[in-house]
C-alpha cells in the first residue's frame, strides 16, 4: 500500500443513524466526500469533517405545490396506443387502457393540432374532423373507421407521477407515498419559480459544497402499464420531453410543421435501432440547445452561490449529450454516473469538457445484496474488475458508493475489500494521470448516432442485458478497455465530410441489417459507399458484425460485399451455386479454441475469393477478404469475452497489417492485459480473471518475460 | 394379389441389348408402354409387343446443321456480369469472365438497345454514349466510371451448348462430343423449319404411339462456371427465353418499353423468392400465351399424324406452366414427369386439361445405385412410400422407370419389389379412381405465385434440398399426402376478387419475410390486409409459418401481428416489456414430443394474449392466438416429418374450431394415414414407414379398431 494514495478520490454515503461510522469509513477509505443523507438536518460532526458534501437536487419533482398550482406546466409526454380496427363501424379507442391510470393523464388541449390519429394498414393520417375526443370516457371516436384497417392515436399526456419516483416506489414497496409529479422547467412560469427555489434550497443548505443534479429536465422515456409493470423504457428516450411550448418553439425554428409522428415513430419513438429521420434529428439537436442553455443558468447559479454542479448522468438527463458540443456550454464542473461495465464506465470517462468525473460502483448498499448469506465483495470484484479495464484506458477522477452505509457495516469482508479497491484505484490513476495509454491503431465505430451515442450505441436500457444486442454489446465492451483510440462516427460525419476518415486505421460496423447501427438506407447513398471503399481499398482495416451495412438494396443485402467477401443469403440467391465452404488457421483465431459467437447469423455465405475461418452447418461466422490494399474482417456476432476480446484486437492488427505488432505491450495470456504510459514510464499488467494467472508479458521493444499474478492482481511496473 | 389389375399403367424404359429381357419385364410388371430407346433402328420384337411406344423428341436441339446455318436463330440468354468497380479511372468489364466459354457466346447486335449497363452504387443506368463494346476483348468498357461505384452489364448471349446436353456429357464424362446448339423454334425461320422436322420424324417413326416432348422451347436457367461447375440454376426461370425477336414482340403487345432490367432483376432473375414485377409478370403472360400457341401447332401435328403428344415437365417446359389457363389450349394427351417427393408428384397429377399423367419413379437404372453393393430396393421404397402418400390424395394415372434396363436386370429383388408396387399401384389406381378422397377441410396456401406454382413454391432447383427452404418447403409436402382440399392462391387473386377466398377453410402463409412466398410489399396493400383480416376474423383459420405476412411497414414487421399474435424483434421494439412467456399443453401438439422446427426462427415473441405452445430461449416458435371468431397457428418452421405431418392436421383442425373432426378416418399413430374413398365404397390404411405400425384406425362414423401393419404396407377396405 502506498501512503502518499491513502486518501481523496473517494465518495461515500451517509446517514443520521450512522454519524461515527461514516467518519470511520471516511479514514478507512480515505473519503473525501459524503453524499448528502435524504433526511432534515445534516449532522455538525459531519459537516466539521474533512470532506466535501454533495447534495442531490431535482429540478423537475418533490414539489407537488408549485406542479398543482400550475397543472398547465406539468410536464408532457407523447403516448401512442396500440393498434385497434374493427371488423364494421366506428372505431372506439380508449386511449389510457394498458397504461398506469395513475401516472398519466391525457391532454386534450389543442388536440386537432398536437394529436394524431393513423391509419396504419393505409399508412394515412385520418383528417381531424373524422375523429372526436369524448373527455368522458376517455376515448378517441372513428366513425367511419375502414373494416379491418388498424389504427392508432398519438397523444399528449401530463406525467402526473414522476416515473423514476414511481419506480423507487413500487419496488420498495413503498405505501401511500405522495406521487412526486414531474414539471418542465422549460415553461416560462417553472423556469422562473426553478432559478428562485435553486437559490432558496441553496441559501437554506449553506454546508453543501456541491450540487448533485438529478439530473435536469426530462425523463428518459419510462411508462408503466395498468400492473405497473414496466411497460417501455428507453434510457435514450426523447418522447418525455415534449410539451406544446417546446414543440411550438421546435416548429418555428425548424421552419416546417411539426407532426407527432416525428416523435411517435409508428410506436418505435426513435429508439437507438431505428435509423434516426432528418426531423427527429433536427429536433434533438433542437433539444440540445434548449436543455443546455437552461442548464447553464441553473449552473452559473450554483458557482455564483459559490457551490460546484455536478451532473448525474440518468434520470432527467435527456437533452443534455455529454458527447454533444452544447454541453461543454453548460458549464458544469464534473459528472457522475453509475457503472455497470466498461462501456459504462467510459460512458463517464470520456466526457469532455468537465473537470472531473465520478463512477458510482456497486453494489449499492441495498438489502438486496446486504443481506445475511449475500455476497456483497463477490459483487464489487465483479464490477470492480470488469470496470478496471476501461478505468486503465480513460480513467474516471474519482470513484463512488451509494446506498445505506449501515447496511455495509455488517460485513467487514466487504468493508476491507472496498478499502483495497479505493487504494489501488488511487494509485492507477496517479500512474496514468496527464496521459493517454500506448494505443496500437485509432478504431472508429461507424453508425448512424455517431458520437451522441459514444459507448453507448448498443444499451436499451443502459447495461442490462438483452438477448437481441449481447453479441453486439460486447464489441463496445471489449473496445473499452482495448488499447485503441475509439471514436464513434456517424454516416452524416461522413456525408459532412469524408476527411474524417482520415486519420482512422479501422472502421467497426456492428448490428443487424436496417438498423441504425449498421445504417440502413444510408448505404443508398453513393457518397457513404464510395467514401468507405475507398477508405478500405488505400489500405483501411474494415471490421463488420452481425449484418454489417445490411440493406437490401441493387441485387445485395451486404452492400458492401466485395470489401466484406460475405452476402447473406434471403433466398434471393439460392440459385447461385456456393462452393467456398472450406474453413482455414489464421492469425486472428491463433488464441482461439471454439468461439462464441452469441446469437451469431444465419445464413451468411462467403464470396468467392473471401477466406473463411469459421462456419457452422454452412453459415459463415467468420471469414476474411482482401479489397484493394485494405483488408476486412466478417464476425457473425462477439459477446464480450477474454478470448473475444483478444479476437477482436488481432482482428484490428490483421485488418490494418500489423501482425507483427502483437507482441507489443501484450500478455499471451488473454486472461491479463497490459496497458502502458509511455509519458509517464510506467506500464502495468492485470489479470481480469478471479484465478491466478501465468503469462509471458511483452514490453513495448518486444522483450519478454514471464509472470504469474494473484487473482483480480494488478501489478505496476516503470518503463 | 389381384388378378384383374394384373396389367397396364406401366412405362418400362428398353435398349437394343435387352430385347428378349423387356418381353420378360413387360409381362412381369405388367407393362403396357415402352421407351424408346436412343438407337437407331427400333426391334422389330418390341414394335410387335402388345405395348405403346414412347418417342423422346428434341424440339429445339439435336439439330447443329440448322443451327450453324441459322445462327441468328439461335436461342438466346440474358445475363448480367458480377458486380465491378474502379478506384480510379475508366473500368473494363469482360462479359464472360467466370461463364464456361463454349456454353455461350455473346450478342451484341443492337446492344444499345438490350443491353444495359448499370452503376448498382447510384441505382441508374449507364446511358449507351458513355460506354462501348469491345468484340475483339470481349469487354465493356466505362471511361467516366465514378470511383468505387459498382457497375453490372446486362446483355445477351447465344447458348451454343444447351445447357442439359451440357450437363449430360460434364457428369458422365462424354468426351469429343458435338456440343448441341438451342435453337430457338419461335423465330420465323426456325419455326417453319421446326414443323417440318417434326412431321418428317413422325414420318420416319412409324411405329412409335407417343411423341415425348422434352420439352417445347425454352430451357429453364442453367449456366455453368469456367470450371464447368453449375453457377446458376432455376428450375422456374425464364432468362433462357429471350431475344430480341421475342421481346420485341413482348414490347408491342405490353405496350411500355422493355428494359433487360425486367429480366435481369438486380441479378436475382425473378427467382421465385423475389416479389415479381408487373412487367416480370406481363412477360410471364406473354410467354404463357405464346408458347401455348406454337406448342399447339406441334401438337396439332402430331395427332394429324395419328399420334399421342405427351410432355416432359423439364428441360425446356418454361412458358407452359401446367396450372394456368393458356397450358389447356395446348392440346396436349398428357404429361410426364420425374417424382423426387409428394410434392413433385402433385406437381404432375394436379395438372389440368390432359388426359393423363405419368410419374417417373426413381431411381433411374443408372450406375451411380444399381452397382455391386448398391442397394437400388432401399432407394426404391423410399421414393415410392413417400410418393404414394400423394398418389392417395391426387393419383397420377402411370407410373414408369427410366435408365438402362439391363444394369436393372442384376438386381433380382429389385424386379420383384417393382412388380408389387406395379401391382399395388393398378390396385390403388382401381379402388380410386373417379372419386376425391374425403377431404376434411379446403386450405389455400396464400403467396405471391398463387396457382402457377402449384405444389412447386418452396422449389429451387426441383425437388432439391435447400438449407434455407426446407423448414417450408415441409408444409408443402405434408400438404401433398394430407386430407385437405389444397388450392394455391396468390395476392393478384385476392386483389381481384377477394371471393377466392370464399370456401376456403384455412389460409395457410410461408416463408421468410419480404419474399414472395410471404408477399413483402403486398401487405402495404390495404385491400389485401383487410381481405385476410376479414377471412379470419368472420371465422377462417389463418397458419403462419416463417415469418408470415413479414414486411416492415407502419410499425410492424409482421403485418398480420394482431391476427397471428407474435411480432419479430428486429430491435425496433426492444425497449417494449415482454411478459408473455408461459408455454402450455394444446390440441395442437398432442401428439408431439420434441417438436422439430428445421431451422426455426430468430426473436419471435408473442404479443398479449397469444398463447405460446412452444419457446426456445425466449424464442418463440409455435402460438396460437383468436381473432374474431377465427383462429390463427405461428410455427416458426415446419421440415417434412411424420409427426410435423401430423401437427399441421392437427393445426387446421384447431384453426377452424374441428377438434372433434379429429376421429374421423384417422390413425392414432402418425406414422400411418387413414384415406376414404366414400363414393367409392373404399378406405385404405397406409403404413408410411419401412417398419411394422400398429395403431387405432378411425372409420368416418366414429368407431374404431385396431390394426398391426407391416413395413410400407396398404391394407384395403369397404365401407
Amino acid at each position: 500500500m502506498n501512503s502518499k494514495n491513502m486518501r481523496g478520490r473517494v465518495t461515500i454515503p451517509t446517514d443520521l443513524d450512522v454519524v461515527p461510522q461514516t467518519l470511520e469509513i471516511l479514514k478507512k477509505w480515505g473519503a473525501d466526500a459524503i453524499r448528502d443523507c435524504d433526511g432534515t438536518d445534516f449532522p455538525q460532526e459531519l459537516k466539521d469533517a474533512d470532506a466535501k458534501i454533495y447534495s442531490t437536487y431535482y429540478t423537475t419533482r418533490k414539489d407537488n405545490a408549485w406542479a398543482n398550482a400550475n397543472p398547465d406546466e406539468i410536464q408532457q409526454m407523447y403516448l401512442m396506443t396500440p393498434f385497434y380496427s374493427a371488423p364494421e363501424g366506428a372505431l372506439r379507442i380508449e386511449l389510457m387502457k394498458g397504461l398506469y391510470p395513475d401516472m398519466l393523464k391525457v391532454n386534450p388541449k389543442d388536440k386537432e393540432r398536437w394529436w394524431e390519429v393513423i391509419d396504419r394498414t393505409a399508412g394515412t393520417v385520418v383528417p381531424v374532423s373524422e375523429w372526436t375526443y369524448n373527455e368522458k370516457t376517455g376515448c378517441v371516436v372513428i366513425p367511419g373507421a375502414l373494416p379491418f384497417h388498424s389504427y392508432t392515436v398519438s397523444f399528449l399526456a401530463f406525467i402526473m407521477w414522476d416515473p423514476v419516483h414511481m419506480y423507487n416506489a413500487v419496488v420498495n414497496g413503498w405505501k401511500n407515498v405522495e406521487h412526486q409529479i414531474t414539471f418542465d422547467v422549460r415553461q416560462p412560469k417553472t423556469h422562473e419559480y426553478t432559478m428562485r427555489r435553486l437559490r432558496t434550497f441553496i441559501a437554506e443548505h449553506p454546508y453543501v459544497d456541491v450540487i448533485r443534479y438529478t439530473t435536469f429536465f426530462h425523463q428518459f422515456t419510462l411508462v408503466f402499464d395498468e400492473l405497473a409493470r414496466e411497460k417501455f423504457v428507453d434510457w435514450y428516450g426523447y418522447s418525455a420531453s415534449v410539451s406544446p411550448y417546446i414543440l411550438d418553439r421546435f416548429e418555428k425554428e425548424a421552419g416546417y410543421p411539426f407532426r407527432p409522428e416525428y416523435i411517435i415513430d409508428q410506436g418505435y419513438f426513435n429508439n437507438q435501432y431505428r435509423v434516426p429521420s432528418k426531423q427527429f434529428k433536427d429536433f434533438q439537436a433542437f433539444q440540445r440547445r434548449e436543455v443546455a442553455k437552461l442548464a447553464k443558468e441553473m449552473v452559473d447559479i450554483t458557482h455564483e452561490c459559490g457551490k460546484e454542479a455536478m451532473m448525474f448522468l440518468g434520470d432527467h438527463w435527456i437533452g443534455t449529450e455529454p458527447f454533444m458540443e452544447e454541453f461543454k456550454t453548460i458549464g458544469l464542473d464534473s459528472v457522475v454516473g453509475s457503472v455497470g461495465n466498461g462501456s459504462t464506465l467510459r460512458l463517464i470517462s470520456d466526457i469532455p469538457g468537465v473537470k472531473y468525473t465520478e463512477g458510482r460502483f456497486l453494489p449499492y448498499f441495498f438489502p438486496d445484496t446486504f443481506h445475511e448469506g449475500g455476497d456483497p465483495v463477490k459483487e464489487a470484484k465483479v464490477n470492480w474488475v470488469t470496470a478496471r479495464r476501461a478505468i486503465l484506458r480513460k480513467p474516471i477522477d474519482r470513484i463512488g458508493y451509494g446506498g445505506y452505509l449501515k447496511l455495509a457495516l455488517d460485513f467487514p469482508e466487504f468493508i476491507d475489500y472496498v478499502q483495497s479497491v479505493c487504494d489501488e484505484f488511487r494509485t492507477l490513476y496517479e500512474n496514468i494521470k496527464g496521459t493517454t495509454p500506448y494505443c496500437v491503431k485509432t478504431v472508429a465505430v461507424l453508425n448512424s448516432w455517431g458520437k451522441m451515442r459514444a459507448w453507448g450505441c448498443h444499451m436499451v436500457h443502459h447495461a442490462l442485458y438483452q438477448k437481441q444486442n449481447y453479441s453486439y454489446a460486447g464489441v463496445i465492451e471489449a473496445l473499452s478497455g482495448a488499447p485503441f483510440d475509439v471514436r464513434f462516427i456517424s454516416f452524416d460525419d461522413i456525408r459532412a465530410d469524408s476527411a474524417v476518415l482520415d486519420g482512422i486505421d479501422v472502421i467497426i460496423n456492428v448490428g443487424d441489417g436496417d438498423t441504425a447501427h449498421t445504417g440502413g438506407s444510408n448505404w443508398e447513398d453513393p457518397a457513404i459507399v464510395a467514401a468507405v471503399k475507398r477508405f478500405v481499398w488505400n489500405g483501411g482495416g474494415f471490421i463488420g458484425v452481425g449484418e454489417p451495412a445490411g440493406h437490401q438494396y441493387q441485387g445485395r443485402f451486404i452492400q458492401l460485399a466485395d470489401v466484406l467477401g460475405v452476402e447473406k443469403e434471403t433466398g434471393f440467391t439460392l440459385n447461385y451455386d456456393k462452393y467456398n465452404w472450406d474453413s482455414r488457421a489464421h492469425f486472428i483465431t491463433e488464441d482461439s479454441t471454439d468461439i462464441d459467437f452469441g446469437e451469431g447469423k444465419k445464413s451468411m455465405y462467403a464470396l468467392a475469393g473471401a477466406e473463411i475461418l469459421v462456419q457452422k452447418d454452412k453459415e459463415v461466422q467468420l471469414a476474411v477478404n482482401g479489397y484493394g490494399a485494405g483488408r476486412a474482417v466478417y464476425i457473425s456476432g462477439l459477446p464480450y469475452s477474454f478470448e473475444n476480446n483478444r479476437l477482436l484486437y488481432r482482428a484490428v492488427l490483421w485488418s490494418t497489417r500489423s501482425e507483427d505488432k502483437l507482441n507489443t505491450w501484450f500478455s499471451t495470456n488473454c486472461n491479463v492485459e497490459v496497458h502502458a504510459y509511455v509519458k509517464n514510464g510506467k506500464y502495468c499488467v492485470v489479470n481480469n480473471t478471479y484465478e491466478p494467472q501465468t503469462t509471458t508479458v511483452f514490453r513495448g521493444d518486444g522483450t519478454s518475460f514471464d509472470l504469474a499474478l494473484d487473482a483480480n492482481e494488478i501489478k505496476w511496473y516503470k518503463i
